[in-house]
């Protein structure tokens, strides 16, 4: 979880596809070319987005990088339920799979699974903690290949740290690792921020753009993809956490929303009086006809929403006491991430070893 | 950290006497009678607030309890800082010998020490991660009183769980525990849920008014006080979570503060426009002379503020995705809790035994 | 896990009925009355012992109480193999349940399930992590009582800690748990120490005596059993640790066997030599015969098997450079920690409630 | 912690230098050529070695490689006390930057930490733990040059993690990291198997002889050292365990040198009395002269000494129920590794940077 946040500036990256996708939307109010949507609900209680950004335009659009992106979104995932976490387990390993499939990555391949995040900070240990409960069988292939039964994959996994605590960019750490250790592909997996509080804890992202934190000059060297690694790079997320800021815009964007209706009617009623005392005449009198330039500036700036630049300043102002760039979680985060680390390492075991399935794929984790 | 939170209806119960105060001066914008505030300032970084709530009414228009409150801000607490830590510690200790000497309590009386809260939830395991911490005398005295050197006091510590983990009242437990092992007084030590974002990881509360979850009917008994264990209780707790719903309600505090500006300039604007086609008289014009009542309504409605009950409906739509009740924690949560947690033990262990002192204190922490 | 060590003495007390009654039966070389013993293999893998201490002078011959004791060994419980644990789970539950049975304990009666030991100490956590996982019902019952689903008892249940974290005595707590809880019957779970390195990490014991820490004067406010707390109690104990002097007398014990066969080998050359130069006579000559004592006296010696007295020395000795009570485990302690918690946690979840069974057993624990 | 051990046939490589050197020098009985051996005891209750293996003959020797082996022993370091803690920092410091100096590296070079071991086995924890606690830089230097202060060194460092968790060696994993992050020299820290119990636990070895686990072909690719990283590598080690076998090795060895007098006693008993009998002649007789070889080869059986094929055959059947490597840990081994971990993290950090100082090094640490 590194993020390259200016929230002064508050240009902070959203890492899920269907946020952005949702918000470009909005703006846009119509479809967006070169980015299809699938949306799947046939499970109850389980929404599937499955986002393909197909061109290089769409890409710049949408801020997302060109590629596949499937959301698993699950609202009641947060209600740390046994039962919604088994069927999550094996929804998202029946996603994994059909991702692996249509990315023509076969049963033979062999994989390492790499654990981003720090494990000192809870909820920026998804990865290590998913690693930790993977069935990891590489030095079994190679120590004792006859003792292997059929149905595994080579699989090894790596949790590398982050900078803060090893001094070596992550992707050093890994570009090392996959040379020496030749994989064939790479899921990396890494806690994110969201930008809408309700995704938080109930949100699994799978996408095969690799992971990119920060997109500045210099920045090449620590994204983990195909470009930089050699060979596919599957990225799983699930947003941990929120910006404070996040919340506050939230508020913001629904108390100008609130205010809307009467600001209107209160417009209404400021024309109406003002050309009370005007002379009649054919076409309507418009605001423009008002005497008073000031009053009308004044108003204008009133009923108008806030402007993106004063919006940044009142969340900067808002936040003011507690730092920039506060990034919160639910109180509950311990329990939370015992229980996504057990779906996505369950259901990486799941969808990697045919040997493996649902009735034995709790076997191989704490 | 039990919360009697209703937040549909937001009427939680602030923690912090200081904020119980602040708020309510602000409303009455003048002194409360029964409530002495003294506030120090004399170390740098360090602002220490004394709250007495001397009467049954003051105690009532407050909202806290009769007694005494110390508070110690250092909003640099949040920056994981060892020397600004030792600081707080040295302060913390000085400031909580004080309070023991101020209620006539002696070197030699024997402390219970009661450290609340699940030791599951990081944000919410300050008490037993004190306790942990904390240099336990009461079993030398008893097993080997020869042995035991001058200078330290008889000091036992339990960590009783939570409801949900015990199936217990934690106050049967305590109170089962003082029965049989009967302290002269008890110190118990929570994590609280602060009002204002920027009292997170930076203030302790130290008050001589006990624990009190709730304050329903039937609620009587899971109160932790000289009432109820029959020797005197001192808290020290520490604001370790925040409502999302008070960080929803800042923003929208400052929203209205940022409009207050310039609905008044529209405001006047306004008056001038419709008032300047009125004859002219001695006395000014008022909205009342304003012909069209509707316009005028609407106007005020916008202008004045949002009453109690819009601003719950508002906070209530925001947090609406997410259950009323989230509560957040910085995501730095597990560190803060070493930090703070270090701090109050080594601070007793200091203040309980004058054989401790600063040089040494440290050495009975990990 | 408190010991009543005297190493230097070397009278540790044996944790585990089995291994005191086996001890006795070797020097009884017979059976022992009022004592009877079962022992079921019916299940491969595990050996479930019920040893039955009838009568008080038994009890005294046997060094255990007048009791009902039930062993389950399964020696490749140490291999950390999932489909092991499950069975072995479902023969505890088995077994636990006839347990209360037999005692008269109903499906009705409220259990308070006490986790003895120190969390931080590693094999010593057993009592801690098994209430963690535990199901916890009684706060529902007080709270909502219409919302509990038959098939649930009201289990509650405390980690009381040690007297070197807490400073007071657990019995103490206990007994203030009890007097405000009123549990109908206390189920306490300890690790226990044994006196057989291969009972270690592979033997769990059930037995209706209660538990009794030490002997000697004084103790008896120690014990947590019927008479102290006016409730059954029903212990269930796993040996986690073995003492180092326990390794060394096993060797020595070895050593002396080995030696038995060619010291009784030497000792018949000895004598045939001895004895060559004698006038022959009727009656055969015996070492009596002899005519130099003092090589007789120290051929004797050799011959004889050490003394308790001596093999106390050398224990002594081969320990010095240790410290006399050292406890060992092995390395791989952290795992087996948690599987044998989770068998102990999901049987006993599956035991006192007929809602849970095999199937959904686990769902509770972590 | 990566054993190669057989204990069947009971060749267990020693992991420390100097019990390597004292079982030589035992059987030896006299200075081994080659190998210099300095010790200092100039500070109560800490004994320094200092061993060097000058050449390729006395390494086969002795069986360690040829180098420096210093080792720090504190036998109450056992004690979990912390001035004794604070003065084997120091002393750790002390010596590690001497050794430092000895191999020419200077103050500007760039470190490596490796901490070998697994984190989820309590005594494999050592390297994790250390890097955990280090003083890391590497960062600051490339991202923030200029705001890094003199007397601070480039240090980086990573917990590659064991074969069971990643799947992958981990000197391949040490390999591509170092390759990519280019430090001038790498430190490797280990938890250790001792072959005397009284060192677990009170041990600190420092060598310039790299890692080397196992010695069997193939084998070369798992060593961490100067011909397979291309820069010196420092090895730390702590011994933490100790294997079953070496405590019943001890015992015996006890055992037998405690028969020693007795034997011989009565070894001279028998000859008494077998040649009392016959004629006086001027030379004296000796077992040669009597007549019967059988009890005499028997009586010389038991009077020497076990051979090594006998020995490993007794440890072997003492051994036989706990399966053949049991490796145990001092049951208070969670306490231990907190304490030591922090001495060789702090005295790291010390004697890395020379801004680090006695005063301010556990700042640093957790």
């Amino acid at each position: 979880m590194e993020h390259n946040v200016n929230l002064a500036g508050y240009d902070v990256r959203t890492d899920l596809a269907v946020e952005a996708h949702e918000r470009i939307r909005q703006q846009a109010e119509s479809d967006i070319p070169g980015v299809t949507l699938e949306t799947d609900e046939s499970e109850p209680g389980i929404k599937v987005t499955r986002l393909h950004v197909q061109s290089e335009q769409a890409a710049r659009e949408i801020g997302k990088l060109v590629g596949h992106y499937v959301t698993i979104e699950v609202p009641k995932l947060r209600d740390n339920d046994t039962k919604i976490e088994e069927q999550v387990m094996a929804r998202f390993s029946t996603e994994f799979q059909q991702f692996l499939e249509r990315m023509g990555i076969t049963a033979e391949q062999k994989a390492l699974v790499v654990g981003l995040g720090n494990w000192n900070v809870t909820p920026d240990a998804l990865g290590p903690m998913v690693v930790e409960n993977l069935l990891v069988t590489r030095h079994l292939f190679s120590l004792a290949p006859d003792s292997v039964e059929p149905g595994y994959r080579e699989v090894s996994a790596i949790s590398p740290g982050v900078l803060g605590i090893t001094g070596i960019e992550t992707s050093e750490i890994v570009y090392g690792v996959v040379e020496q250790s030749k994989p064939d592909f790479v899921i990396a997996i890494d806690a994110l921020a969201s930008m809408a509080l309700h995704r938080v804890n109930t949100t699994i992202q799978i996408s095969d753009t690799g992971i990119h934190p920060g997109s500045g000059v210099g920045n090449k060297r620590k994204a983990l993809d195909q470009a930089t690694l050699g060979v596919p790079v599957i990225a799983i997320g699930v947003p941990t956490v929120v910006f404070a800021s996040t919340i506050v815009n939230d508020a913001i964007t629904y108390l100008l929303g609130h205010f809307a209706q009467s600001l209107q009617e209160s417009k209404r009623a400021f024309n109406r009086l003002a050309l009370s005392n005007l002379p009649e005449r054919k076409e309507p009198y418009t605001e423009a006809d008002l005497p008073d330039p000031e009053s009308r500036r004044t108003f204008m700036g009133l009923v108008g929403s806030l402007n993106e630049q004063e919006k940044r300043q009142l969340i900067h102002e808002v936040l003011r006491p507690l730092g920039q760039d506060l990034v919160v979680t639910p109180k509950e985060v311990d329990d939370f991430m015992e229980g996504i680390s057990n779906i996505i390492a369950s259901g990486l075991n799941n969808a990697l070893h045919r040997a493996v399935n649902r009735e034995n794929s709790g076997a191989y984790t704490h």
